[in-house]
């Protein structure tokens, strides 16, 4: 066991962290809809990752909130283990000495019923292999970003970002702002997918602890900012204009989940949850 | 000019039966529009094929319709030509030898208003390289595949193009039936997209003429088949249930073309037209 890395003894806490942050957005959240007027809950769906030898590989909790305000909102969690398959070894650091994995993490999509609202995702998760490791991000995604009001959203979105970002290193917010406008393009459309925000991946730092504070603050920082954001705009009118235009970009949502996004299509390959990987797709989206 | 396969020649024939193939089938679908009491046209869109070195790439026209019957219905026909990218060139038959690359070719997808008539797609096209081939096919996409008007529909589409397949070579049904049940499958679903057809590429028999003539049966085929299929269930009753799972297919079909279809992926990769690439898309989807 000496040759393991430091992010074993933390995975209890990464855990323990990942579940009690979801419990308080999911708080967050229904608390939203009650103020909208709304009794909408979430409806809670655990599962468990099939192994091919029946041990156990873990698993996690989709949460889904279809509600006045949410159309349509997917919380999971999860705490998986197992084995690479072979042909994802040379892609996994860490794994092609020893295909061994422990993963456990939060995402979260939030599709708006208010097309004045922005839509919203965040992720964070600590992997381990013989090395460990930290990712996750969050970004925006204003209808129509080149408004006042979505520029003033993508403005408030990301100074709470970089304000986490800045009390544990300087240069993470630039560089993670940056990784984020890369990641989240759709080279086939030559558009960005949203307002941005930051993303970050294989974060290992001298000291895990600190990784692991810094992913924190990033979740609480997501917490403070985004139902700020909702509660500002909720109450925006609107028109079928507007909503037919937001179908639109959902649809470019899709794209990018489906063509380019790299969790999405790694989890499809190697036989996640279905339900909880697609939890992302909008509730409804248009090709006109 | 001695090394260029026979294919060279059938270039403006294949071309020409392409285009008024389409006119045929626009016509047809206008007519059935027209007997439901709507006047939709189709609108068209030509485009070019942008080339490095502002030379002629060829291009083609995207038209679609959307109707009363047809929710939306797109079909495009293309004549392109240029030179494959060195990292396409190992993928494709002859273009290693070199890379310059002639196809033409028509497409359609139907989505329709109404839940209870089938979506349809269809395809066929004709490749120059160093080495000539075609390739296509037809598949039917019912709601509800297990209900007995769903049978009664993918039987008549089947026995069509069996019909077609069989005057050519009795071997070309049944392997290309199950190339189509291989090829429109949703491997992260573990289900087919619809109830099949036929699907068949790098078709190069001994007598190019020949396999030109069986691919114009196809699309004779595919021309008297689907128009009698819509007129069959056009004016069936459904329920706002069935208009919700029609859209909840719809995203399923949404799933198969984006993360798993070549004809798209091939296209998004070489630049070719976004908006005829992703004509196939359905108008309106969900993911509840």
């Amino acid at each position: 066991m000496t040759d393991r890395p430091p992010h074993d003894a933390l995975r209890p806490q990464a855990a323990a962290w990942f579940a009690a942050l979801r419990d308080r957005l999911c708080a967050a959240f229904t608390a939203i809809e009650a103020e909208a007027g709304s009794d909408a809950r979430f409806l809670a769906t655990p599962w468990r990752r099939p192994t091919a030898d029946g041990s156990d590989g873990g698993g996690g909790e989709m949460r889904l909130l279809r509600g006045r305000v949410f159309e349509k909102l997917g919380v999971n969690v999860s705490t998986v283990s197992g084995s690479f398959a072979p042909e994802f070894r040379a892609q996994i650091p860490g794994a092609a000495e020893d295909p061994r994995f422990w993963a456990s993490g939060i995402s979260l999509v939030a599709h708006m019923a208010n097309p004045k609202v922005p839509a919203a995702h965040f992720n964070t998760r600590m992997l381990v292999t013989t090395q460990g490791w930290f990712g996750g991000g969050g970004d925006l995604t204003p209808m129509r970003p080149e408004t006042a009001e979505s520029r003033e959203d993508a403005s408030a979105f990301h100074a709470a970002l970089r304000d986490a970002c800045d009390r544990h290193d300087p240069d993470h917010y630039p560089r993670f702002k940056a990784w984020c406008d890369r990641y989240f393009f759709l080279p086939h459309r030559g558009e960005p997918r949203g307002a941005g925000g930051i993303f970050f991946d294989h974060l290992a730092g001298p000291d895990p602890a600190a990784d692991f504070a810094f992913v924190r603050d990033v979740g609480e920082a997501f917490l403070e900012v985004f139902p700020r954001i909702v509660r500002t705009r909720m109450a925006a009118p609107f028109t079928p204009e507007d909503r037919e235009h937001q179908l639109i970009r959902r649809g470019r949502y899709v794209e990018f989940n489906l063509l380019h996004d790299r969790g999405t299509l790694f989890g499809l390959k190697t036989g996640g949850n279905i339900e909880a990987i697609l939890m992302s797709l909008p509730p409804e989206a248009r090709w006109p």
